[in-house]
């Protein structure tokens, strides 16, 4: 893992200070009880830190929209809760999943109710609440229009390189632009200033996916936290299959297509010859090139925006983490 | 069924116009068709008809809110699709369920999407947002929490009378309280006002729920839509059986319980026995007793409204005939 600078320490050291004595609810306990459970898992807090750095291109009292930034958290594990009943996920960040420690139901529930809290806590918000609102509906309902897509690309037999990218901006991308945009609407800005902390937003988020679909085949085992070549072995349509069964000749494409329709087959074995096929086509440079479009792009939209450099070395050191990240 | 003023059926056909067209979303279908397909199953449409009675209390122009009315309509079919998972149910309203008819993924992310779409129908509401959602949020969560409470009842071997009532009111009655209490904040009422008139809705739907467990017992059948003792066949623990369970002697006790553990049994000799069981004891009585008092609560809180006795009528009528019906 790259290291972080202190400030990003600092922000992360925040939110996990309010996550752990959050109040959710009380009774029943069944139903608060998994929230609690959820939320103490961990992970990067990647966007309540992406709300806070947003906000502080123009503020400095963080601590301030704290509560804010915690309800995107709220809502990124509800999404997270109910799409591991889906995808019947045994583990979450190497724990049992809601739905397995418990069961279906409650992790439905639980859910549902965590949902609900993130209106909540979003209430307590300075600005427009109006607008607020509004731009948290339009990601929500993105949000569950890209995992809907992602579980109908899994019986589509023909996805193309924009329905795949229409799916992860959709999943993965809108989240991130909305905590940025949510710094910006909180700190009270204009429009145009909020617009483009949205595209940077999901423009980084769509580089942040297509650099996980990369790390999944290209990481370095020792440092990656998974085992390399997973999205091989499960047949998961990522941009770099999609791309290689595009651009593959026919020689190429029956070899993919039948290591996709084995049901028994050697794991390592299915991930060497995928991965010779995506070498020799040359998948790592044509999944590098998109990523770091979407990246130029998102940056550019930061460009536009009137604050002092010096303001915005926290936020762009951040996104060149997520760049650059090797697990 | 009792009938109708021309009044409350006008409402409901402006209720049932302003669905039938109503948008959701679009793509992708397989997220947005089942809403439209639970939207279109039909029902009395009770709680919007609440808010809009609610409303007119004191205004005259029902339909400029008509949408925010549906709001609370879209949010009592997200917790039917999803209720309707955690039960295992075949059927909604004599048609497939929704998880039946696609499956349990697509009707979380269904009805996750319906939540949302809830909350953006009611953004364009007048009045003081902040309150309306905080309003909306206590109640969304009280919900959940209530269907969870039913859930846990069904492996707890003492759930007494207040644990039920307690449950019925947060799975049920918060709910019509809501809806009145939406009319009245979108009609800018002050807090009493709007207070009176949520106790009321929860009075009149714990009394509506009681009403509810009454008639699958002594309900004629000719006019009822179910099968009478559907409750006492699979075992539900109602205000009847739970009241019964407390009153009754040793051997009364000891033969409910014997027809409680049977998994094989002939269905109409189980139901004969317990209503049996049900007059000697004189539940029936004592639920109708139950039921008025809540009823007459409800109405007292009503009397404390100020406004004149005729724009009361057309709810006091509706309120009545949800207190006299026979199915």
């Amino acid at each position: 893992m790259l290291k972080m600078t202190n400030d990003l320490k600092g922000l992360i050291s925040l939110i996990n200070k309010r996550l752990e004595d959050f109040f959710y609810g009380d009774q029943p306990t069944e139903l608060y009880e998994p929230i609690r459970y959820i939320m103490s898992l961990g992970g990067k807090r990647l966007r309540p830190v992406l709300v806070l750095l947003s906000y502080q291109l123009f503020k400095d009292d963080p601590e301030e929209i704290l509560d804010q930034a915690i309800a995107v958290e709220v809502f990124h594990n509800f999404t997270l809760m109910h799409d591991d009943i889906m995808d019947d996920a045994p583990l979450r960040r190497g724990q049992q999943t809601v739905h397995e420690k418990w069961n279906s139901s409650t992790a439905i529930l639980s859910g549902d109710v965590m949902l609900v809290k993130a209106y909540d806590i979003l209430l307590n918000a300075r600005g427009d609440l109006r607008k607020i609102i509004k731009a948290f509906n339009h990601c929500a309902a993105g949000v569950c229009e890209g995992q809907q897509f992602d579980m109908n690309f899994e019986t589509e037999s023909t996805v193309t390189e924009s329905d795949y990218i229409n799916m992860i901006r959709l999943k993965t991308a809108v989240l991130l632009g909305f905590s940025l945009q949510l710094g910006a609407m909180l700190a009270e800005e204009d429009e145009s200033t909020t617009k483009a902390l949205y595209e940077f937003g999901v423009d980084i988020g769509i580089g942040f996916q297509l650099k996980d679909d990369l790390l999944d085949v290209y990481a370095d085992q020792d440092k990656f936290g998974k085992q390399v070549g997973g999205d091989i072995i499960s047949n998961k349509k990522t941009f770099l299959l999609l791309k290689a069964l595009e651009l593959a000749n026919d020689e190429q494409k029956n070899t993919l297509l039948h290591w996709l329709s084995l049901t028994e087959f050697d794991a390592s074995q299915k991930v060497e010859v995928v991965t010779h096929i995506y070498n020799e086509i040359g998948i790592r440079e044509l999944t590098l090139a998109k990523m770091n479009e979407y990246f130029e792009k998102g940056f550019h939209a930061l460009d536009q925006i009137d604050v002092p450099e010096e303001r915005k070395a926290a936020l762009k050191e951040f996104a060149q983490y997520l760049i650059d990240r090797d697990r």
